[in-house]
């Protein structure tokens, strides 16, 4: 069913100053500083699993787990993020580090396959048993992911091997078959994984198995976690989280259609489904995921592509319930969300897709990471009475390899191709060799994006090749001008958020297309309690947000903007090495030692608000925050 | 330096309608069934000491706290809103039942005087040795309370007798002396009640006893309550609040600048230091008061008189930290305001202080109590999406009995005399008789209040007498006439917020005030997050607020008033056995099955919007509910 193909990140070479700095910030900075981390904090130490195992010892952390259940994940998505980084510029020495933990896990890897380092450690006769709170399969699938893409940058092939002989234990463990469990995983991850594994190898048995996860999820009387739980000896209805909603598996999942609970849980659920839809071509797995996307992006997503507004679950609460000050907002979720809406809009090359992609990459996932390149947040809240502040490390690290791997993979966002066309989804400058209709297409994007709109794409085909040159037109754009070799290009009607330039391409095609970008001032539904009465400016992707430290001498909590208040877009080239920043005409109310509670309006003097992107926000020491302006 | 003293409630008679309703409510529904909730949850039984005292059983709650520790309180509070209901109108069951607890409690007696219900049936061997935690000294405070209150209405003073021996057996047990211990309760209490005793009595050692008390709390080093902890062999630092701000005890309270932690607590103690400042001429200890008072209302007050909008510690945060949904706001914080509030009024009769005891009194306080007199709120929020309502009873049930006493007290809120001079702080029909001057003056109001600011005062002295009749203006008076026999009556000025009339009285004497009472738009300080851009209705004494139910088909969460809206009182004779609404212009937001986020706002249809007394919230079923109104 997809009709749309990602170009792998492998053939964008990305060159944008954008993108570049920040790939070049993960490979020379954030890639060795995980890498540290893990071994400092005994990550990666608990891959060598002694040999006989030790008694069982499980270490109790909140809700009586430890994080250490999942370290084999941040191992694997490390491993991720650090090959599409060596991508970009090969670096031996990290790559004898990952071959070095490719050779721990073959030691620790069991003569049947099987290969999860903690259950190894510390309960190897209980592997297996809990499916349901203990991350046994999500570490497999990251440790698959991480396999995948190592051998794509490198063409190694040992710890894809080594991960192909576990998923194939995994395989035979279950299923609907005589002698095999019928589970699957808490916290989906592998069903994405395996679906990677199944592209990589061309081997069809990944898709099936892939395939059974995701159908059995759910499926009861009576319900796996129940039957699991009460083997342990537990009451099942003692599960801390009290629904099964919170890992999406109260009902099938082709019968879901709101999006709930855990938020990064849902997400690489999706992700799989999406996968499946178009890999197996199931119209009903299609029209589930599109109206859990309807769910998701019309109800319950903030504007910067966050998701989950509860630390009780990460996850998911009620329609419109959209805090800004206590936004969980996981970087991971938004991460996740990405890779969803990437699946999404491979399936028919939908820019609503697109548009949401691009809003999650460049704010609510881009944010996580600090210019230096080694401080995280986890969550990304849209208001701040300056307590927050980015982390090195973080007792659960998910994030921080998640942000990794998004930017060093960015180029495999920027392109997709279908039958005869090639679609172009973000702007910035890179340059690809695609094959289109079996014709070797060189691309080079130059353009100065986010902060301007103008791009210049060259189309240098091998030799003159028939194909649609798909180019998005985001959803922000109102209007914009689109020339084909310096000739005004009028498209009659934009395809579902592109214009198709259909024509015969020929070396030394250039096209100039100018999206205007002026500042929009965003509205949130009223039924969204948090942002009544409040505007935030967006230009382009990026969405804006006020920090403290920006106003002068007036506290942030007393600028108002007027609704007529004019808003200019103003270069900064001193800051954060050259952004765009936003001024605008606002007020200050005048309150200081004023009563609590008065009969009229405090008094307004004039004032400024200079807005910076969200994304750059606590780049400059703990500090006031809002995203969403009061409006007067 | 207390120039002005309260009338009791037992010389004030209340006959008009709105206090009348809600008094008569209290005596013939609320108390009793408040008694049958006492003994259906086994308070009462716990009285009945068992002789020899079992083994040591302490029941876990919250905290590793049960609130069977403070059931005591529960009965004082009973007995005192008890007493003040029969001041109204004699019940001999109702005494009966008093009667038999007093015998309960002379059995539990122990020789030594010590009366602890709980201690004695428990722990014996081990009173006194958690003042911090376990409320020893907070439930002999009520039940003196009770046992004045009782004593006030009908004379009969066998409890009283009781309780002052217990009292006596404390005055041994603490203080600076050899072989006392240098304690205080960690819940204050006991010290305001100690000064009515004082005053109930004549006896000046009570008022030591609470002077002792007051001066002792928060001395260090070493701090009482770590001395105590280390005694029973805890770790002090283990103490779950973290802070002894909590219960303010973290410095001398003559020390203390910031209103913190624990709202209750916080109230009861500066009323026993503005009684203390009255009753020992304590300059420095009135000074302290008034610094806290500026504090609290100035930066820490709900609009309602609510105080506390946490529930970690049912207390104080930071500056302008009033969040409307998630406000705790707990009742006896609003009751226990008004007990401050009227010492605070009797120093200087500054009508500052009525005015806040007023918005207490008809707003955050009232509202505990359903109109049917048997459910009431513990929390009482300023926003709800329909999840809250009122409980028939409580585990920790100090709310309800609170509520009680309060509004059958209520007469003892109207009136003080000073020297020559009688002050009339609140208005409402009602017939009193006072001393004045050593005259016997019979006042007799009559009043719509407040649903009508027009107020006619009958003074009728048993010999024609010079004084000065103080009228009060509240702070929400922008214009008022008064006329005295007929004759407009024009005041220089006011005197902190009285009419002072000074002439020689005599019988036959009326006055005419007319309060204007315009609907006000109230605004909160920029500082306070939640109310920006919002709007309140009050309208004299009432806090307004919108409840769905009010709304016809228009959802609440889409209406906002325009700033320039017209708002009307419209009497609703139907609605509430007769109250007066505010209905205002407003628009409706048109947006279901709108976009999340969109370049404008979305359009208005125009409106109108009901709003009711806030203090008659949630008594038409659980209801979307709003005292702070989108303003556009």
């Amino acid at each position: 069913m997809s009709r749309y193909k990602q170009v792998q990140f492998t053939d964008v070479h990305i060159d944008g100053e954008f993108w570049r700095e920040r790939i070049e910030t993960v490979l020379v900075r954030t890639v060795p500083s995980q890498y540290e981390n893990l071994q400092g904090h005994g990550i990666l130490e608990s891959l060598t699993v002694p040999r006989p195992a030790p008694p069982l010892r499980i270490p109790v952390g909140q809700h009586g787990l430890s994080t250490q259940l999942f370290w084999d994940s941040d191992v694997g998505k490390w491993i991720e993020a650090a090959s599409y980084a060596l991508a970009h510029r090969r670096d031996p020495a990290i790559e004898a580090r990952i071959d070095a933990i490719a050779e721990l896990l073959a030691k620790a890897q069991l003569p049947d396959g099987y290969l999860n380092c903690w259950y190894l450690s510390r309960e190897p006769d209980q592997r297996w048993t809990n499916l349901r709170d203990r991350h046994e399969l999500y570490c497999a699938g990251h440790l698959v992911e991480g396999a995948i893409a190592y051998y794509q940058t490198t063409g190694r092939r040992r710890l894809l091997d080594i991960l192909c002989r576990y998923v194939d234990h995994i395989a035979q463990q279950f299923g609907p078959g005589p002698g095999q469990r019928r589970g699957y995983c808490g916290h989906p991850e592998i069903e994405l994984a395996l679906v990677k594994l199944h592209h990589a190898t061309g081997e069809r048995k990944y898709l099936d198995l892939a395939a059974y996860f995701v159908d059995e999820r759910g499926r009861q009387p009576p319900h796996y976690f129940d039957v699991e739980a009460t083997l342990r000896g537990e009451d099942p209805k003692q599960f801390w989280f009290k629904t099964y909603e919170y890992n999406q598996s109260h009902m099938p999942v082709r019968e879901q259609v709101k999006v709930v609970g855990h938020a990064v849980r849902a997400m690489y659920l999706y992700s799989a489904m999406a996968d499946l839809a178009a890999d197996l071509g199931d119209a009903r797995l299609k029209a589930a995921c599109e109206m859990l996307w309807r769910d998701v992006t019309g109800k319950r997503m903030y504007i910067t592509g966050g998701l989950g507004p509860s630390e009780d679950n990460e996850g998911f609460t009620r329609d419109y319930d959209l805090p800004n000050d206590t936004a969980y907002a996981e970087t991971c979720a938004s991460v996740a969300l990405i890779f969803w809406a990437q699946r999404m809009l491979n399936l028919d090359c939908d820019g609503a897709y697109a548009d949401t992609l691009e809003t999650a990459l460049y704010n609510g996932a881009l944010s996580c990471l600090a210019r230096d390149g080694v401080h995280y947040f986890y969550q990304n809240p849209l208001e701040s009475d300056g307590s927050h502040k980015r982390w090195t490390w973080h007792p659960c690290p998910c994030c921080s390899m998640n942000v990794a791997r998004l930017i060093a993979s960015v180029g495999g966002y920027f392109y997709s191709t279908g039958a005869d066309a090639l679609a172009v989804h973000l702007y910035g400058g890179n340059t690809a060799t695609i094959s289109v209709g079996g014709r070797a297409v060189r691309i080079r994007q130059h353009a100065d994006y986010p902060w301007s709109g103008k791009v210049r794409i060259e189309v240098d085909p091998d030799a003159p090749a028939p194909f649609t040159l798909k180019l998005r037109i985001p959803g922000w754009v109102r209007s914009y001008a689109l020339r084909v070799n310096d000739q005004a290009w009028t498209a009659p009607s934009t395809n579902r958020g592109y214009v198709d330039v259909q024509r015969t391409w020929k070396a030394g095609d250039a096209i100039e297309l100018d999206l205007h970008m002026p500042i929009e001032r965003i509205y949130a539904h009223p039924s969204v309690r948090s942002d009544i009465g409040r505007v935030n400016f967006r230009r382009g992707p990026l969405v804006y947000c006020a920090e403290e430290i920006d106003q002068g001498a007036a506290p942030l909590a007393a600028l108002r903007v007027p609704r007529t208040a004019t808003a200019s877009a103003v270069p900064r080239p001193d800051l954060f090495s050259g952004i765009v920043t936003i001024v605008a005409g606002a007020v200050r109310v005048a309150a200081a030692g004023g009563e609590l509670y008065r009969p009229e309006p405090y008094a307004t003097e004039p004032a400024t608000l200079t807005a910076v992107p969200y994304y750059l926000w606590n780049n400059r020491g703990p500090n006031r925050m809002l995203v969403w302006l009061p409006e007067c």
